[in-house]
C-alpha cells in the first residue's frame, strides 16, 4: 500500500506551458485514490469543502461555485446557457484567441454579440467600452483576464467598476481560466459577477473540472429568466440543487461528478487556502517569477508579446521569437534541456510567438529551481540557435 | 520515485455500486501520471490509441469515437444537439430513471419527445415499438441498454433490427453508460448508429470522460443537417476535427483533454483488449458473476428488480429489501463488513431496492474474492437485520 508520504511522481520534462503545469505529488496521489461512491459520507464533505475553499480562493463571502465535470470550455457553455436568453445583447473585450471563442459559444446559444478588439498585445480601451455600453442595453460583459493565447492581463478592478457605473444591469463576466490564484482577484470587492476558471492552471490540479463562481446577482438574473436554459448538461437548473446539496453535507445526483478529480482538486485548494505561503505571498511570487523571465527575455534580446508590463500576465510570458528564428529553433532545444513550452495560439500571429507558464510551484516553490531553469535552458538554446544561424 | 510496480492503492471499503467501480492499481497509477502537455508528441499517440481501443472494445470498424471531457450525461447532449434538429421527432424507451433523463435532454435542444414505457422491471414490448415507429417518422430511437436505477437490460440487437426492418432511416441510438465492457455489444453487426458511455462502470476507470461512439451513418446524418448545432461544448463540429487530428497523429486544440484520466483510460484499455481474459471472456466472467449473485440473492429469499433474468444485467443486481426491512436495516451493516452498495434511484420506488454493481476486476478478477465477500456479507447483514426486527 502506498502512502501519501512515500509517492514521488515518476521524473519527467519540466511542463512550463500555460497550462496543464506542474502539480505536487500530493496533488498527484490523491488523483489516485481508490475508487470511492459520489454519494457516500466520506465524498461529500470533500465536495463540500472543494466549494467552500473556492469561494476563499476568489475572496467572496457568497458567491455560488458550480463545480462540473468538463474542460474549461464549458464555461462559456455555462455563462451563454444560463445568463443570456435568446436575442439579447453580449459584448465580449477581445483581447486574444478565447475572446473569438466566446463570442462564438454566446452566439450558439442564441445571443446577440458585439465585440470590442483590442490590438495584438493590447486591451480594450476603456472609454471605447464605456461608449458601446452607453449605446445598448447588454445583459453581459464578457472580457479575458489572462489571454492564453497572447499572455495580456486586463484590468479587471477597472473594467467591472466601469461597468457598474456605466450600465449597472450589466452582469461582469470574467474568463480567468489562466488567472485564478495566479493573478490577484477580489471578486466581491470588485463586483464580478462570474468567475469562470478549470483545474488545471493556477489551482494546480490536473485538468478535467469546469470551475465556475456566479454572484447572487448573477443567480438572480438567472433565476428569473423567462426563457428555458437552452443547454442540458451545463443547466444550473440541474446543477444548483446539487452545489447546494454537496455543500449541506448531503449527496444529490444530477451526473457523477469526477471524484478523484475531486479529491486531487481538493488537495491542491488546502496547500493553495491553509498552507504557507498566504494567498496575498502567492500572489507576489508569481510576479516575482514572471518578473525574472520577463527581465531575462528581455536582456536575451527577445520581444514579448504584451504592449508593456501592465498588460502582461503575472503567470505567463508570450515571446515573440527573435528575428530571423523561428519554433523549430528555440522549442526542440529547449525540450533537450527538460523544458517544455508552448507555441503560439493566436491565429493571426501563430508562428511568431512562444509561450512559458509559470504558474503554481514553478512560482511559489522557489526551492525547485523551475524559474532559473527555464531561464538557463532559454539562454542556452537561443545562444545555440543564433551559433548555427550565424 | 513511485514505479507503476510499486504502487498499491490505499486500504478501502469495496466498492459494489453500479459506478464508480473498482479499478487497478495500473489505472490509478495512470491517473497519477506527472503533468503533460495536452498537445505533447508523448501524448497525441495515447490519446490516438484510446480512440482505437475505444473502437475494438465495441467490435466497431469504422465508427467515429469522441472523448470528452465530462460526465456521462453530457453523452446526451451530444446526441440531442448533433443529431436532432429543432422540431424533430424522437422516441425513447423507457426503463427507469435515464428514459426521464435522456427525454428530458431531447427536449431541451428542440426535439419532439415520445416515450413508450415499461412497467418497472420490463422492457418495451417490440409490437409497442413497431406500432410507434409506423406511426411517425422520428429521427432517433433510444434506448438504454441497461438501465442503472433498475438493472433491467434491454435486447440491443433485437431493437436495433427491429428498427432497421420498419423504419432504416431513424438512428438506433443506445446509451450504454452501464454496459460497454461489461455487456456483449456488437456495434456494427447490431446496426447500432450511437454507444453513448462512460468511463467509470464496465471501461474501470475513473468518472470524468464521457464516450460517444457514432456510426459513419450517424456522422452523415450530423454532417448534412440544415440547422446549426444547438450547443457549444458539446458541438461535433468542434470536436470531429479534434478526434481526427490526434488519431492521424496530430494535436488540435478546441478545448483541453482530461490529460491525466486519458492516460488511466489508455492503462485500462490495453488491459481489457490487450491482456487476458479476452473480451468475449469478460462478457462470459460478468455473466457468472451476475449468477452468483443473484442465485445467492435468490436463496436468500429477495427479489430482483428485472421481472425475469433475460431482462436482468450482468453488471449489477437491484433487489428489493424483504418485507419488513428498510434501507437503514441493511446498508449500514454491509458497510460495516466493507461493503459499499447503492440505494434506490427510480423515483416511484427509491426507498424499497438498493443495487450492488458487479463490473470490471470484481467480475474478472476471481482471485479478488469480491463477489464472494458481497455474497457473505450480504448473508450476515440480512440475518442480523431478521434478528432484530425479529
Amino acid at each position: 500500500m502506498t502512502s501519501r508520504e512515500d509517492f514521488k511522481q515518476a521524473q519527467h520534462k519540466l511542463l512550463v506551458i500555460p497550462g496543464p503545469i506542474e502539480v505536487t505529488d500530493e496533488v498527484l496521489f490523491a488523483n489516485a485514490h481508490p475508487s470511492m461512491s459520489h454519494v457516500s459520507p466520506e465524498f461529500i464533505p470533500v465536495f463540500g469543502d472543494c466549494i467552500r475553499m473556492t469561494r476563499q480562493v476568489l475572496l467572496t463571502k457568497d458567491a455560488q461555485p458550480f463545480l462540473i465535470s468538463g474542460s474549461g470550455t464549458l464555461g462559456w457553455d455555462q455563462v451563454s446557457a444560463n445568463l443570456v436568453e435568446p436575442g439579447e445583447n453580449a459584448l465580449v473585450l477581445h483581447t486574444g484567441y478565447f475572446g473569438d471563442s466566446f463570442s462564438d459559444c454566446l452566439q450558439t446559444y442564441g445571443a446577440k454579440v458585439g465585440q470590442l478588439k483590442a490590438p495584438i498585445g493590447g486591451t480594450v480601451d476603456p472609454a471605447t467600452i464605456e461608449k458601446a455600453l452607453k449605446s445598448k442595453k447588454y445583459k453581459v460583459l464578457t472580457f479575458t483576464h489572462v489571454d492564453t493565447s497572447t499572455g495580456v492581463l486586463s484590468n479587471a478592478k477597472e473594467i467591472a467598476q466601469l461597468v457598474q457605473r456605466v450600465s449597472p444591469s450589466t452582469l461582469v463576466v470574467m474568463d480567468a481560466v489562466c488567472s485564478v490564484a495566479s493573478e490577484e482577484i477580489n471578486m466581491d470587492d470588485w463586483g464580478l459577477d462570474v468567475v469562470m476558471t478549470a483545474s488545471q492552471k493556477g489551482l494546480s490540479t490536473p485538468p478535467g473540472l469546469s470551475i465556475v463562481v456566479a454572484s447572487q446577482k448573477a443567480i438572480n438574473v438567472f433565476q428569473s429568466r423567462t426563457s428555458p436554459v437552452t443547454s442540458y448538461y451545463a443547466s444550473w437548473r440541474k446543477w444548483l440543487p446539487i452545489m447546494k446539496a454537496y455543500e449541506d453535507g448531503n449527496a444529490a445526483y444530477f451526473a457523477t461528478p469526477p471524484v478523484n478529480l475531486i479529491y486531487a482538486f481538493h488537495e491542491s485548494l488546502r496547500q493553495i487556502t491553509k498552507t504557507a505561503p498566504s494567498l496575498e505571498k502567492r500572489f507576489e511570487l508569481h510576479r516575482q517569477a514572471s518578473k525574472q523571465i520577463k527581465d531575462a527575455a528581455k536582456a536575451l534580446g527577445l520581444n514579448q508579446l504584451p504592449v508593456n508590463d501592465s498588460v502582461a500576465a503575472n503567470g505567463m510570458t508570450a515571446l515573440y521569437y527573435p528575428d530571423g528564428l523561428v519554433a523549430s529553433d528555440i522549442l526542440p532545444r529547449l525540450g533537450k534541456r527538460g523544458i517544455v513550452v508552448a507555441g503560439g495560439l493566436h491565429t493571426e500571429i501563430k508562428d511568431k510567438y512562444f509561450r512559458i507558464g509559470h504558474m503554481g510551484v514553478t512560482a511559489t516553490d522557489q526551492q525547485r529551481g523551475d524559474v532559473n531553469a527555464v531561464i538557463q535552458a532559454l539562454q542556452e538554446s537561443l545562444a545555440e540557435a543564433n551559433l548555427k544561424s550565424a
